[in-house]
């Protein structure tokens, strides 16, 4: 932390801060300029207010040098974490970009299998699908509840899926951690802090969905309450903030993507579809996000959108999801970061180009 | 709702949409245009996926004519709501503009008490002071629990204090609420729906705060959770909302206070301390909510705030809230809200001016 | 400013910035904590490119101590900037708070003349009007020009009324300068150097509108441009910040006001018309403004506004203003920051309270 | 345009709207729902005053049906623009995507030369650099003015590369288009109407950099003004925009590219450099807008970047930009959007992959 005086603060304001440093036992060093004075303590943070200091006489800012997160910061943890799935599938790191897809609500049994099965047969991995749903509008449908974590899990066992789903309040965590693979942490609730605290104490992964007021700050801060409670599967989602800009629902921040790589060592996926809110703007979203390094999607799909009970107009078809699975393979193929595509009859849905030494690579210019 | 088709629209997309909304016992008019049809549904929306016909092949744009709330509006409710507790103080309408003021969070019994003491000298009826705290940061004090209730609601009796604090927790509202005269719901809570659902079962007010990345739409739609529970007390409380200007913690939205006043009928207040983030501008912007309009003001005060275990840098000392007071007062006139101030004692604490039949009024101008 | 190191930087990354800085004449005091080291040069900035030291290997953050503004800035110039217009009055400091008031563009010369008697009864010292508009859509009404502005000339003569217009092209500054009192640089063009270069070239007074994406710094450095020039009479004007929040045309920034008091010496006045879009909300904002501390208020009125040739949704209508007058007298007087009312009959037309020696003031309370 | 008329607004109040229309010679049709009144006018927009008509007595709401815009619309343009250079080179619609690379600033021929022969070499076709630099502070480096074009301009013909180079006043749009290929009109002046009528003068391609603040639909009104001036060679640049979020210096809007091509037939490129501030993110956000559909890009890099004289810190080495362009070209590729690279020697930088029948192909999936 560095304490910047102001421009003719007295000798005797600056004794003042030291000693309230000192009788904390912090040691400061102290730096006195031409025009300004400068109180830095570089090491451990803690033991004092940061934003009371900032109020005391004469101190013209106070400026934090580290992160306020520190078990999410790639400093102190250089390497990326790679969550393992039970059978061996990993997400982060150089691990192959996952793919979670599925229906933005559990309907029916019906509903659920077929899109399941369409997926799985295109080499999804993971199914989302929202039992509890979070609805703006208290008159909106709000979800199957635990009947859909039921079915959820049921389908997830037919098609070999995990599964990705949403919980809502604290006292839910240990229940819905029963059928799911991944807990969903939504975006209205990224600061809900007892449920953070309860999404520490289980073991399976979380996927934090970032708040759209939110900062890429207070994110992490808000992935630190899971990680402090033990739970080390943290995985980040990306889904939209909110701007001025209202020609998509929310501007998805692409920018994140590379921002979190930098600070976090935890992985990063986007939601094209909450991003966008309307399903032709998904798929240059969703190839945007690969080509910019995300560890994953999520993608909402549905056998029939204009039919479904939540989110329709953001839900793609079959035929599209389809064409863009196609898509991202050669994008993310692109890039050198292979999209993990594993179908269920282990039939690969899509060809890939063989790998070639020259692809891509520059070669010695003619001078 | 209103359905706008696109240039060049068929005949049969357009018969489609007609279809849809027939099959679903809707009632449409059709206005062709010279170079664009329009389907108009003029009346009770429902029974309908607005967002799913948006993206039916061949219509342009879904207007959405009604306001998606339904009991918080005015239309159907134009008289303010005023609420009022069980001495028969008021809040909202020709009420007086109310303050409630205290600590961030309960420390200790001196600290609360010697607040107390002082603010309700001041003519305060109401003591905030936060007993379960949503910090940022897991590392920060958190809040001293049902410790801190207790203390509240026995220093609440010892001076006529109504005691506003946070509830975070849906398992813990009925608790909270034996406790708080006001139960606030806190701006990173404002869609935790199982919250807001579980504070629509009590009968106590219940104060929500504006998330700072939610619309005033938004606002409204959350506090429909409660309204649609059966609990009719809330007041709404703006705290500054996220923008890109950074000079202040947020950018408080004084517009909020006149658009709410006309969107809906509910009491509305300022917190003047979370959207500066800083003491000095505290004062500003509590003169600048009165002068538009609201209904009240939640302002943090602490007898020793660079001690403070929470906000500090944002809480004001004993002697600014005394100066800002005497302000609010003379502002309140000025507006003809007059500031509700109520001392312990019963001896007011400032003196006001006796109304006149002249003051501010426009003269005839000579000509 | 202060560079900050990474955590694990090397030696040799450090002594590399330190040549950097040596090779400049620049010199540096070195901090090591115990995790990190710091770099601060405490004294004049210049020399160095902040942003390429921010990419140098090892360096974590470059903090910046100082303000990018230097004329504009308060450190250094502590006193208010008062500007004095030919006939005395004064705007800023501790003058009372002016009014500038009129249609948005000037139309004929019966409108304007109009409500310039109107506003001048009412005690208006300034007329607003513009003779040539910057618009959004290249199909509307462009102004009069150099027919608006020698019809705000003559009647600004007529009726003892200051002019203010704004100008749009560097070309035009001298020109628009013989016939305007103030000139104008508007939103849009709060980072047209060309024109603030031109701006800094006259005498007379700049009011410079903050750009509706522009930060509180961006704002001061493009006054910068214009105080550089030699032009020390600006008047900064806040007219509202685009936000997600779309229930006003703009979000307007009450909390600048008391921002730019702090960082700046310069006069800052609030344009509530702009702001909110909407003459409903105009009135709320106004007060809010003066209440908050502004030096002043620019405001549309037009004797027909829904038939103004631009911007009739915002302007008030005569009875509207007289009311909003009455309302911000006393509001002024409330914050002890009267407004500036001279009507030309020299009959006032809003009577105020006499000045008392208890009105507001805080006695012993009763212990 | 459609009018809402109130709950409860009544029959003289529908009637008098119903005037107001007719009396301009507007034809309106009346619905009459259980609820509401609703008045369309379906046809040709102007005659009236939107705004106006918003705050007529019973009016809830106006709703604008068709966009503002007109030219720059894709109604009534439905086939893309594509914008072709003297030799054949074209811009926009199927054609290869393009690169616009070289320094922020011109510095000096020696700087100018050096960079040009690299990126012509890797295949780039379009050279920019400014010769009169908009800065934020008065005090930075302000470019080489006129001395900067021709430098660009004598480069610009030895390495058979076309210029792109900024103009900031309107005076100097005639003497900027002599040495100019395509004329940039920045960020800063996006609503500079003087200068954008003048561009609409020229018949040389413009690029329009979009407002920081700027939604999509200011930004294509912006455009309008060029295109109503008879120049229709506008490409429109995104270079980010002012959110919440600091982490970089603006908010890369890449949702912007789909949407823009969907409202506009104009061709939309991407600036990664300005968006994100920092050379680190670049490489991210130049494959995300390949992989979104941009038409182009325009990147910042230089011979020594940490020794540029404007912007060193979001400015590529060669090194750097060498290994981008292998990025881009293999992304777009994957994207069926081949970059343009067409080396000045005729020997291609990049190898690529052959193309295939099977590759990327969706094969039937075996059931």
């Amino acid at each position: 932390m560095i304490i910047v005086m102001q421009h003719g603060a007295s000798e005797a304001q600056i004794q003042s801060i030291s000693k309230y440093l000192t009788s904390r036992g912090i040691h400061a060093e102290r730096l006195d300029g031409h025009e300004q004075t400068v109180i830095g303590i570089v090491g451990k943070s803690g033991g004092y207010d940061i934003n009371a200091m900032a109020t005391m006489p004469g101190v013209q800012e106070v400026v934090r040098v580290s992160t306020p997160f520190r078990l999410a910061a790639r400093t102190g943890h250089p390497d990326d974490t790679i969550i393992t799935m039970p059978d061996g599938t990993r997400i982060g790191g150089d691990a192959p970009s996952i793919v979670i897809a599925g229906p933005c609500a559990v309907e029916s049994y019906d509903q659920l299998r077929r899109t399941a099965e369409f997926v799985r047969n295109l080499g999804v991995r993971f199914l989302r699908g929202g039992a509890f749903k979070p609805r703006t509008s208290p008159y909106s449908f709000q979800g199957l509840g635990f009947d859909g974590l039921e079915l959820l899990k049921k389908i997830g066992e037919e098609f070999g899926l995990f599964i990705v789903t949403e919980v809502m309040e604290p006292a839910h965590v240990p229940a819905v951690a029963e059928f799911a693979d991944v807990l969903q942490c939504g975006s209205r609730n990224m600061q809900n802090y007892p449920l953070l605290r309860q999404l520490g104490n289980v073991r399976k992964p979380v996927m934090l969905k970032r708040g759209a007021g939110a900062t890429v700050e207070e994110w992490l801060m808000a992935s630190e309450y899971i990680l402090a409670g033990g739970n080390q599967n943290v995985i980040l989602c990306e889904r939209g903030i909110r701007t001025f800009e209202t020609s998509l629902r929310f501007t998805p921040d692409i920018g994140a993507v590379p921002v979190v790589k930098k600070l976090s060592h935890l992985p990063v996926i986007v939601d094209p579809s909450h991003a966008t809110g309307q399903r032709e703007f998904v798929g240059s979203i969703a190839r945007a996000a690969i080509a910019a390094g995300a560890d994953g999607l999520m993608i909402e799909v549905h056998h029939d959108p204009d039919r479904s009970l939540s989110d329709g107009a953001q839900t793609l078809t079959f035929e599209q999801f389809e064409e863009l699975m196609g898509e991202l393979v050669r994008v993310g193929d692109a890039v050198n970061r292979p999209l993990l595509v594993e179908p269920f009859n282990h039939t690969p849905a899509f060809s890939r180009r063989e790998p070639s030494p020259t692809m891509g690579v520059v070669e010695p210019r003619a001078k």
